[in-house]
């Protein structure tokens, strides 16, 4: 008997995937010595798909998978899986929200600190030696008190609300609507919420819907002494126009998590004196990617047992 | 008629000076060929004289100061100045509490979560390329809900413990006695601090009462996966025990804005992959440096004025 295949297209954890042994043959898409080849021999055969928001199911092979039945997606994103292909054949996809919402508040945290405080440039300094010969570093801005922006006022969102709000910041949303019994301002407009925000942070889902959402008219209302912070997409920020404010002034800096075409990232932003730049890792803590992990095998198993998903998308 | 001297020791803005040019010679102790010289000279001239906690008033002029009767420091500590030596020769001492607490506090966050974080590490990779190069970054430290230690619930630990807790983490304490009316878990010592937190935030004043508080015991118990912050004074950490600790791997990593012997850092920090690091810059900001600088100079316009001081340490 040929048994049903489990395609793992983005790196995950081996240890996770141990309890879906006994129903699947593992196949991982980054050992394939040809990926299109071995689907279009074996594609059939892929009941269940692992990937993440970013890469989604390789378009080569999508034509392959007849009877894929399950895309998990590990990661709260899904920007790169196309629903409407995926309600077209009747394919169930999963995310894993909410294990990884704190984590990537945090994050924003951190990044929107170490843009206000330079942190990573501070601790080059130290590190290079520049103290004791230079002597003092430069005054930096002070975040305590300042205007918070939220560009996507969600799950992750209100964590990172709540977590800005005791620094004594006010904070500031917009978003689809304004939200009932939230008593944080709200502006129609991401550039209405720009010109008020002394720190933009952008939360929202990838996608087609958010593409460019902050772009030049709205990074230079954030302006000169303006930081923005990314851990959304690096597609719902205009890059070009980024590095264009960067490098001219009008934005002050950038605290960046995510990137137009991952993992390359422009000389421009990594040379920049202006960015705290980090390689997507706002979700990537041992703990939460165990959790993440254990929710993508959890719905797999219900899947196979057929009970109602935990974290259904479509 | 010869003016009375304010002598300025440590770097102080020049603007920020300009009331006091009416009442005083300004002497910058930083642009004297030959202070030794000056003092045993004009020390007798010199009325008010501004310093830092670190620095205090320079040895070797002490005695020549005579008529000194302000210290002003510019800045919440004041470790290096001598209060019986003052106290004997009736000369009053004023620091700048309050108008820096909320920048140290934010910046104590700012590196708890860098440590977490690994911020300046990450920072690092994508601008060395490794992302594209090596792939992901390693996994970190999950910092919500974690066991916050906080030594020395002051002014600015209560600031920083506010700021904790909006992280869903836990928040304990320790210090001279448990407050009233503070619901944060008191610890009767550092060692019993730091075996229970994940993460011991120092902040203490300086000065003999602190000096080695967190050594190697209270490190060994902070343990592996532990995280020590520092933003109170290098002394209150026995720096030799915490550069052993973290190279044996006995404590999990070091986020440092003070050092032993500043601007020096020894090479075993500066090198490890395990610190995080910054010079001195937890008050740094252009705001807070000018809300210090402005009450510096209102405590000395109090003092001509023969008005009672505005934040008095003697």
């Amino acid at each position: 008997m040929i048994r049903p295949i489990l395609l793992v297209v983005t790196p995950f954890s081996q240890e996770a995937l141990e309890p879906l042994q006994e129903y699947f043959d593992i196949v991982q898409w980054q050992s394939l010595p040809a990926p299109e080849a071995f689907c279009a021999q074996h594609g059939s055969g892929v009941l269940v798909l692992i990937t993440n928001g970013m890469v989604g199911v390789p378009p080569p092979c999508r034509d392959t998978l007849a009877n894929l039945a399950l895309i998990a997606c590990n990661g709260v994103g899904y920007d790169a899986i196309d629903l409407g292909w995926a309600d077209a054949r009747g394919i169930r996809v999963i995310n894993t929200p909410d294990v990884l919402s704190a984590d990537v508040a945090d994050f924003a945290m951190a990044l929107a600190l170490a843009a206000f405080r330079r942190v990573p440039a501070a601790d080059r300094y130290v590190r290079e030696n520049k103290w004791r010969r230079q002597g003092a570093f430069t005054l930096t801005r002070r975040f305590w008190g300042s205007k918070v922006g939220i560009v996507g006022l969600g799950r992750i969102g209100h964590l990172i609300a709540r977590r800005a709000a005791a620094f004594d910041t006010q904070i500031g949303y917009t978003g689809r609507r304004q939200q009932d019994g939230v008593a944080y301002a709200y502006f129609p407009t991401v550039l209405a919420l720009a010109g008020w925000a002394d720190v933009l942070i952008v939360a929202t889902p990838g996608g087609a819907d958010t593409c460019h959402l902050v772009s030049r008219v709205e990074l230079e209302a954030l302006g000169p002494e303006g930081v923005l912070v990314n851990i959304a997409r690096g597609s719902v920020v205009n890059q070009l126009a980024l590095i264009d404010c960067l490098e001219s002034g009008q934005l002050g800096a950038a605290a960046l998590d995510v990137f137009d075409d991952e993992p390359q990232v422009p000389e421009a932003l990594a040379q920049s004196a202006s960015t705290v730049l980090s390689p997507h890792i706002a979700s990537a803590t041992v703990q939460t990617r165990q959790a993440m992990a254990a929710l993508v095998v959890d719905n797999i198993l219900r899947h196979i047992n057929g009970k109602c998903l935990i974290s259904p998308v479509n």
